[in-house]
């Protein structure tokens, strides 16, 4: 019996025209999805969802990455039984210039202060 | 008898130390209170919740305006009967430099290839 990683290969992404403001802001808008979106722009490639330690459970944190693609800001691929994750750091920069980094720069500045989350 | 707007004089706000990332992306996600943000942002001064002229019911620009203020995006004043509205623009770009300039220029640029909301 084929597991639902393996029957279900490809996954639905926003082609770049339709990725919204609103729903990259709201994806953003979530701590934890937040924490995804930063390490993934540290890693500066793919990373599989299983090497994400988050402070929830399981099917919490397939949501957040489904949220995170369904509106664009991450691609996730399966390779083999893992689900990989690469931020859309390109499309991003094309739409919205600058937004992404000024995210991700006042998230560290937001840590560094000790008043995250 | 006072009307509430008499009596309450003064409305909660965040101190700028209180004020966190998600919740001002949350309030910068939804496009009716980016259109708020936009308009405060050419606006470059206070301007009375009357002068929007929103998609939404009066109750609805009520509950909009309450948000941006408790994420800590604008300050809301009454001044006589009207309720001020004024953009933290300072507090913002001294908490999460370039934050809200980027999410401004995207606004635009998503306006600008007709693709918004």
């Amino acid at each position: 019996m084929l597991t639902e990683a393996a029957t279900q290969r490809t996954l639905a992404h926003p082609e770049r025209p339709e990725i919204r403001l609103h729903e990259v802001l709201a994806a953003l808008a979530d701590p934890v999805r937040l924490q995804i979106v930063r390490r993934l722009a540290l890693a500066a490639g793919e990373l599989a969802c299983s090497t994400f330690d988050l402070p929830v459970t399981k099917s919490t944190t397939t949501h957040h990455f489904r949220v995170l693609r369904e509106s664009g800001v991450i691609r996730q691929t399966y390779r083999g039984t893992a689900k990989m994750n690469l931020l859309r750091e390109a499309a991003l920069a094309e739409l919205f210039p600058g937004l992404l980094p000024s995210v991700l720069a006042a998230a560290a500045a937001e840590e560094a202060r000790g008043t995250a989350g």
